[in-house]
């Protein structure tokens, strides 16, 4: 069993670095705060005995065990975060990687496979376009040069900044080819919360479609335009964002709509919206469900564009297929769970991690503990602390079972080693 | 008749006044611009042989003919302007009436009542709220003190400003009383021009509701929360923009209703909007009809509230009774077009106007001249030369019936006279 204390006094301590004066938790992909919260986690690498790389998009490795020519069990998740947020998103996942590193290596364990805990650069994308960033990179995703070359919200190019703060490493990305990936993390949902349930054996993530729909439409008087002769911008937007909730409601919860940034111009009181830009979030498990749910839109689109005068037009921002994990884990966190003698539950991600990313070359799924509420991205994040151990134990066993024998597993044959 | 040349060059000059160095037409209320268009206005009463008074509100009134104690036949408008907008709103209506006196006094015209011609400060309401100020103030509708207080959205005093442009006059509001008042004005709206009439003899005008709606609901994870748990303060904005669209529709053209403003917080393409402000402009020219739209509205409101466990908060912005014009104005208003055998019909004013505040205290009514394709507060805006003329020859018609033969009317006896 891991080391509760340590565990929990490491996620506190990394959530005190990074603080606004008002106090709030603000760590963006390669400011200085991120470069303090690195330097804690490499520091505690070092001191758990790992040897420690960083790659050319700056994700840090940290490798303990096994023969070092062997491809890895890998255990990683990021130490970005968003604006104003919790402790536990991301983090979590890093630093229980290294508290089942320390578990291993105090009870004198000898895996056959090196354990690698990594720390993923830019995962949520605030500072930095895309998102899951650094695993993309590694993963072959997105070249190199063109992620170096990000220019950032605040005009910094990311490249710059990474050797700013000393994380553009020798590394060369990719290099370390995981045998297995794992992912603990919260679930940033009110599924696990709500059915009381500690365990989410993830094994799918959502496909997701980003679109920003621009409506033109024409500016005139709201006093003496009659309804007739409108071609508001506004109201097609509303007609839009009706129209994909009750989309998602028909799916019977499978697809997910969401419409979150909106803006009118002119945005008068009394001026028709001459143009509305609206953005749609679509998603979906299953990639013929999220086809068939652009595929409607679209359609409607193209309907209110004709019976409303109004022109739409549609850029594609992001689009992912869903991902479906691997079997083998997934039944490898059931069987964990089921040695601890807590619940496990299977399940959907509704949001994008780096296991994502590392899925498309290696073996992957992922842990889940419950998110109080379902709060995420928000300073009211939270995790019972004996949730966090209790995801942190079944991480130990999964890493065990992996690590020592396998990703067929070997219903427990050397449990005992850790 | 009117001199058309004269008054097509004085509207032509006074739109060249207040170009910013693009080119955009911008007067706004009591900016150097403004003051450049007052002075220009000024000396041509002046040149007129009209005496100038400005009131405390900077209210312009160049008086002639009749005897000095008798209350006035007031022609009136405004000369400030939007922001990028068209030469015709508010200053048609005071160089109008600038062109009948010029047209009686040529005409050695001796009318019996005194012809007082209004420009009215701050109409548009851009830079200080609430538009229509100068006529309100005059009207006695708002105080004096409270008008030279107000703050600009650029943070300058009312008050300062029009001493600052020499505008703070000493005549005291409501000084000069009409016997009657009419302002000739662009319709603004696509009515008259789209069914190919000449003369609006304005009845009647709008009443006007506006409202700004604030939603809360809760921010969250757009890709972990189900649709069922979501508190979707974007989607309950949505829902009122689209009922207070079916609302106006069915009500068969006596309503209009426009959301022109919306703004969803944080405004995050995968965060649920915790929150959505938007503006609600009703309009209707009965007031029973406006308090039932208004009554609707709020019903809608609490049962989507409770339905999407929203919180919905209503601040009222204005609101404004509908005005019925005086039947006797309105009458002469088709005489005098009748007289120039073009075809007038009798409408409702959407927009609000000067004449509506001082319809409080004096017989008023108004005439619209056709604006190309409804098209207003645009650089856009366009009457034709030959509407603007006609406009002003009915006005120079109705004027001559109030001046020399008063509201009754006399079937034009003394028509001769002008």
């Amino acid at each position: 069993m891991i080391d509760s204390e340590r565990l929990l006094g490491r996620i506190r301590a990394l959530g005190r670095i990074g603080r606004t004066p008002e106090g709030a938790l603000m760590r963006l992909a390669l400011t200085d705060s991120d470069r303090e919260g690195r330097d804690a986690v490499v520091a505690w690498m070092k001191e758990a005995g790992m040897i420690v790389e960083v790659d050319a998009i700056g994700n840090i490795f940290g490798t303990w065990g096994g023969d070092a020519g062997d491809a890895p069990v890998m255990i990683g998740s990021h130490l970005d975060t968003v604006v104003d947020t919790g402790i536990y998103d991301g983090a979590y996942g890093v630093l229980a990687g290294l508290e089942v590193v320390e578990t291993l290596r105090d009870a004198g364990a000898t895996p056959v496979r090196p354990i690698t805990v990594a720390a993923f650069t830019n995962e949520e994308g605030v500072r930095y376009t895309p998102d899951m960033m650094g695993s993309l990179v590694h993963a072959g995703g997105l070249a190199l040069e063109e992620a170096l070359a990000t220019v950032g919200t605040d005009g910094s190019t990311l490249g710059d900044e990474l050797r700013r703060i000393g994380y553009a490493g020798p590394l060369e990305p990719g290099t370390i080819r995981p045998y297995a990936f794992i992912e603990l993390h919260i679930e940033q949902g009110p599924i696990l919360a709500g059915d009381g349930i500690p365990i989410g054996a993830v094994e799918r993530l959502q496909g997701i479609s980003w679109q920003r729909v621009t409506i033109r439409g024409e500016a005139n008087h709201a006093g003496t335009t009659p309804m007739r002769l409108r071609r508001d911008a506004g109201y097609a937007a509303a007609r839009i964002v009706t129209f994909l909730h009750d989309l998602a409601h028909a799916s019977n919860g499978s697809t997910v709509a969401t419409v979150g940034s909106m803006a009118f111009e002119p945005n008068a009181i009394n001026i028709i919206p001459a143009e509305a830009t609206l953005t749609v979030d679509l998603r979906d498990a299953d990639e013929v469900r999220l086809r068939s749910a652009e595929a409607a839109l679209a359609d409607f689109m193209a309907r209110i564009a004709d019976e409303l005068g109004v022109g739409i037009e549609v850029e594609r921002l992001a689009r992912f297929s869903p991902v479906e994990f691997d079997e083998r884990i997934v039944a490898r966190i059931e069987e964990a769970a089921a040695e601890l003698g807590v619940r496990a539950r299977r399940m959907t991600s509704g949001a994008g991690h780096d296991a994502q990313m590392i899925a498309r070359i290696a073996p992957t799924a992922m842990i889940f503990v419950p998110s109080e509420g379902g709060i995420s991205h928000s300073p009211r994040e939270h995790t019972s602390p004996e949730d966090l151990v209790t995801g942190a134990n079944v991480l130990l066993g999964v890493v065990r079972r992996l690590a020592f024998d396998g990703l067929g597993g070997s219903g427990g044959g050397r449990r005992g080693s850790g």
